[in-house]
Order: structure tokens, then sequence, then C-alpha cells
């Protein structure tokens, strides 16, 4: 008889290392994250993070994903995407168990790909679509591969995201201080955690651009995929005008829960920008307001939405900006801000650890989307769940 | 803690309610079974037909899915109809609960709706792609669901197909007769269990056309979907010259492993035929010629692969054709010929209790795919497991 179908009971009774695969929509890199987690007699979860790795995207695949993302494409090709996905996968877990010399794991989660992602206007119009093949990958790696964790949320009215804040409850969330998790990815994504918070009162919502305005401006000017430690920022001024306009986005002060996009912080965005700006003024001065603007909208959010005092954790690559770092601090004098990877969360490993953490929870039969948090109309177990 | 993960020990310590929905490559209906099943102490699996009903496709979507198998379409709408089919499998599942008045069953198995098969040259290059969300069904339903049987099979070097196989071989097997199971669908499936067999003698293949020649020429001839109960055929006579032109056709002859599909035999041979015979013939003379052959392309791989003097047991539309029937009686006079209806299996729910069955090992922990009929490395537990 196959054991590899185990109860609850007998999932949480020992250790387990799961690897993690994350791959965004900016195909920017395969993240992966080789994890141990524990329960603990006290309920509590713990993690250790073994080894983490960015695996960079095949050129073809990556040129494919974008093809059929933005352009009408036969079966054949998303199915055949879906499967090069499935071995792209397969060879970034071998190669994170090589780092390790790990010969065997309980699990692996992969985000997969999204191809598409509408949350819709009405709880029964959401959808969600990522490929890489769960059932496949299982038998590639001979191990319980999770995946596809946001279908289940929709399908329940939810938006299928955030899915990232039950990590920050579990592992940041006190009894005693204000706690917020920042992750500054492509946009920016806040958890709101007060002291003694329970699942029903965190809040978790975008608050507005991330990398993507600085990251896309930084291509067009100077032909840098980013602007590394935030080196052009510090060396610019803020242009007022700009910055006046930027602020008058109606996005920054919507309440949540509210998430945002490519469509209003994107390359049309940029566009607009530098037809405005661009012959009038110096390009780092553009930079630097486009990334004072992003720590503003981060700031701001908290100030409408949270406490202006909380101890701030940031990840993502935007956590390596120093200029965002200390625009950020300038305008939340009263708060402590924590750089994630200080505190042995590596920005670019936080994805990858926090799904290996979803597919820790499926296999242990718990539920990890926050209905006040998505939207959706209960808690449910998230995800696919293939065996070898 | 949520129990709805268990052990095979617990999963096989009571009988278990399962719905199986099939939707194949006809579009005809969504095909649906509830069958309870039960492992007795000597291992061997019991099933229960509790109900069985096919569902008509809606129209759009049946449209939307023609459309994108034959031509190029957005994501977008790939992801619409991964959804409405979701909500189609849910409403067969309500409905056919409704019918027996279970408010509970254990499982729901879905094949999914295949929108691309590729078995491919080599074992690197197989693919296959269904439709249909297991995840989201496991949350409309609050039950477990399993579905995309055919990907794992794939991914170590098989066909994905055919599955059935396992059904035939665990019920149908026996250890004194030759046994031989008939799926007459679109095309006709064999199984060959030879009297005592165990997996690794199992074989199963296709012996070429099924119902898609009597059918498309029933369209085209008489503005009907088939011809029922074998009517027409049986008033027609044999046209020599379309027999000898029929049976001249390779694959009937290839040494199984073999499978076919619509590229052989279908709309372009019926075509070629009327072509060539429909000026100078009766309409009914080519029925009469096509349910022959096909009856005949049967017989004749039995005879070149199996046993004469097997027991064979019919199922799938085809059952239903007194012509074929009586024809391969003609052909085969020392067999024994049961129709599966006659022994508790409605011809149209054979698949869907298949699948049931599938789904069943599957949340038992057991494989089903048969190396030696798919070409798999290796055996391996099939599907995606999604708990509520």
């Amino acid at each position: 008889m196959n054991t590899s179908i185990l109860t609850p009971e007998e999932w949480f009774s020992q250790p387990r290392v799961i690897a993690g695969i994350m791959t965004g929509t900016s195909l920017d890199a395969i993240d992966s994250a080789l994890v141990e987690f524990s329960a603990e007699s006290d309920g509590n979860h713990r993690f250790k993070l073994l080894e983490s790795k960015a695996f960079p995207y095949d050129f073809n695949l990556k040129q494919g994903i974008l093809d059929l993302i933005s352009k009408p494409t036969t079966i054949r090709d998303v199915t055949k995407i879906h499967y090069e996905l499935s071995y792209a996968y397969s060879n970034a877990v071998k190669e994170l168990m090589k780092l390790t010399g790990l010969k065997e794991i309980d699990a692996v989660s992969i985000h997969g790909q999204t191809v598409w992602h509408e949350p819709g206007t009405s709880p029964d119009r959401r959808m969600t679509f990522q490929l890489g093949g769960v059932s496949a990958l299982a038998q590639l790696l001979n191990t319980r591969v999770v995946g596809n964790f946001r279908e289940a949320d929709t399908a329940l009215g939810g938006q299928g995201a955030p899915l990232v804040p039950i990590f920050d409850y579990e592992f940041f969330a006190t009894g005693t201080d204000d706690i917020i998790a920042i992750n500054i990815g492509g946009m920016s994504n806040l958890t709101l955690l007060p002291a003694n918070c329970t699942l029903d009162n965190v809040k978790a919502f975008d608050s507005g651009p991330g990398n993507v305005l600085v990251d896309t401006a930084m291509r067009v000017l100077y032909n840098r995929a980013y602007d590394e430690s935030g080196a052009v920022a510090t060396t610019g001024e803020i242009i007022p005008a700009l910055l006046d306009m930027l602020k008058s986005i109606e996005f920054i002060y919507q309440e949540p829960p509210k998430s945002t996009g490519r469509e209003t912080f994107g390359i049309e965005l940029i566009h607009t920008i530098l037809d405005k700006f661009a012959q009038t003024h110096l390009a780092r001065d553009i930079i630097t307001t486009l990334s004072y603007f992003t720590a503003w909208a981060i700031a701001h959010n908290i100030k409408l939405f949270g406490k202006a005092n909380s101890e701030i954790i940031v990840s993502g690559g935007g956590s390596h900006n120093k200029y965002i770092i200390s625009t950020l601090l300038s305008l939340l004098p009263e708060s402590k801000i924590i750089i994630s990877d200080d505190i042995g969360i590596p920005a670019d490993a936080k994805e990858g650890i926090c799904f290996a953490y979803l597919a820790y929870r499926t296999l242990g039969g718990m539920t990890s989307n926050i209905p006040s948090v998505t939207g959706a109309s209960r808690e449910c177990i998230l995800g696919l769940v293939a065996y070898p």
C-alpha cells in the first residue's frame, strides 16, 4: 500500500521539508525556496529556510508565455507551455535539492504561472488560471506536489488573492505589537496585523505600485532592469508637478480590500509621464520622483488604514532599494522598519517560502484563505494535490 | 481539524459513494454515474450503480469548446470555459444526487474536457490537456474531487490512455475464462483479459472505428445523429468494393498497443467514400457496409491478437446497434457475447463508472495506469485531488 497519503495527524507528527516554487507575472525568474516546517505542541508552526535560489526563465518559454497572454494562440501551444513549465519546475527542484545535498523531500509546492487573473466585478465572475502540471510534476519528482492555490477561493466568490497574509499572520503577528508586512514586488502588498489580532481582523491589500514604475522607467531611460540599491534615485531631486500628478491617482485612497496591476501602474502611465516631463527634466529626477511616490503611497495607506507606529517588515525586491526604505522611514518616523533579509527571509525568497507554507497547511488539511481578505464566502483547503 | 484527508486504510474501511462525470471528445453529453464501491476482505473491489444519467451539453459551452479546439483563442476564453465546465459539472452532480435523494457523497470524479491529446512520437513528447476546475468543483460541491487522470501517465512516458482497462481487469477478469471487454464509442476500444491474467499481460488498444463512421454517414445521408438499433443497416446490402477498400486500411492490422482517431476514421474518409459510391449505390447499402466493417474490424483484431472463443462484454452506444452485434456474433461463432446493460452496466454509463472507480483507487492511494498498456515507465497514482 502506498503511503504518500497521510492524515493531518501523521503529516504534522514530524518536521516536513517542502520546496516552494514561485513564478510571478513579471516572468523574471523561477524563485525557489527549500523550507523545513514543524508544528510545535502549542499548535504554532515554525519554519527554517534551508536554501533559496532564483533560476532564470528559459528565453523561449518566457516568450511563449508572453505570446499566449497577449494574443490568441492554439490550445496546442497552451498545452505545450503547461508541460514545459512542469519540466522547468522539475529542474529547479532538482537543482535546489542538489545545493543542499538532500535526496528526498516531503513535498513540492508550485504557484504555477498565472496566464489569466480576472477578479471580476461580482462574486460569480471571478477567474484565475495557472499553467504548470501539478500531476506531471509529482511523477517527474516522485513526491507529493500541491499547486493551483487560487482557484478554490475564486469558486467561493473570493478574488483568489492575496494568499500570503496567512503566512504573515502565522509567523509575524504578536500579542503585543502592531505589525505590518509589506512586500514590494511589482505592486506593493500590505498585510496589517494589529496586536493580538484574529484572522477576522487581518487586513491585506495593495497600496499601489511596488517596483513596477521605477523598473519600467529605468528600462526606457537607462536601458537597465532596475535601479540597483536606489543609486539613481539618491542622486536626483523630486519634480513637484510630477509628484502631484501621481498623488492624484484615485486608487491610493480607495478603501481596502483593493488590488491593482499594470493596467493602472504600468507602461502606459510611464509613457504619459515621459511625454509630459522627459523633455524638460533630468532622467534621474524622474526616477527619484517615481521612487519617492512608491514609498509615499505605501506610507499614506498605512496612515489611512493602519497605525503609523507599527513594526514594519519589508520584503520583495524593493526592500533592497535604499532610497525607498529611507523615504519610508522619513514618512513614518514613529515606526520601526525591519528588512526581511535581516530576520532570515531573503527578499526574493519570501513568496517561495509562503507557497511552501500553503502546501504544508493543505497537506495537513488546514484552510489558508482569509475570507475577510479575499472576499470568499468561507475558509477552504486550497490547491490541488498529486501523489506519486 | 478537517477530516476530508483520509489514509488508504480509512478510505477503504467503509463503502464509498462516488459520482463519475465523463465528457468525451464527441461533446454529445455530460454522462454521469453515481456508484457505490466497497473493498471486500479478500482485497477485491465491488461496485453498485445507484443512478446514471446523460445531461445535454449547453449549446454555447459546446460551441466555445469546439472553437478553442479548432482555432486560435485568447487565454481568457480558455479560462472562461475552464470555469463554465466546473459549473456544468457541479450542476450535473447536484441533479444526480437529487435523483437518488442522497444528501452527501464521498467524492466526485471528473474526466474533464480533453481539448488537446497528443500521444506524440516519443516518450518525452506526450501531452494531454483537460479543462474543468477540480479545485473549483471541490468548493462548489463541498466534497473531495479527483480529476485530470491522464497527465501523470504522460509524464512517465505513457500515452495517458487507455485508462479504462484497470476497471475491466478488476471487475471482468476471471481465473477460468478468456474475457474481452469492448467499448464501441467513437472508436472501438478492446481490453483482452486472458484467463488468470496479471496486470502485466493485459492488452488494451483500439481496433478501429466505433460508431464514428456510421454516425458521420447517417448525418450526411439521413440528417440523423445515428442509426438507431441498426435499423437502416439491417435493410441494406454490403457493397463488396467499398468493404474491400475499408479492409485495406492499414491500421486494422497494426500490432497493439495502438490507438486511432478521427484523423483516420472521420469525416474525410466519409467524403472519400461518398465521392466514390454515393452516385452509384443506395444510401442504406453504404450504411450497411460501414456497419459491417465496424464489426469486422473488431472481430478481425480479436482473431489476430486475442482468442476467438472468448467471453465478450460489449459496452458503449454501439452495443445497442443490433446489426453490429449480430455481425460480431456471425464472425465470432465460438464466442459468447454479453451486452453490458444485461450485467448492470448501462452502455452510456460505463465510462462514468470507470472514472468514478479511478477516483476510488486514487483516494485509496492505489495506482491505476497499466504500463504494458499505456507505455509508461511505471505504475503511479493518477489524478489531482482537491479537498473542500
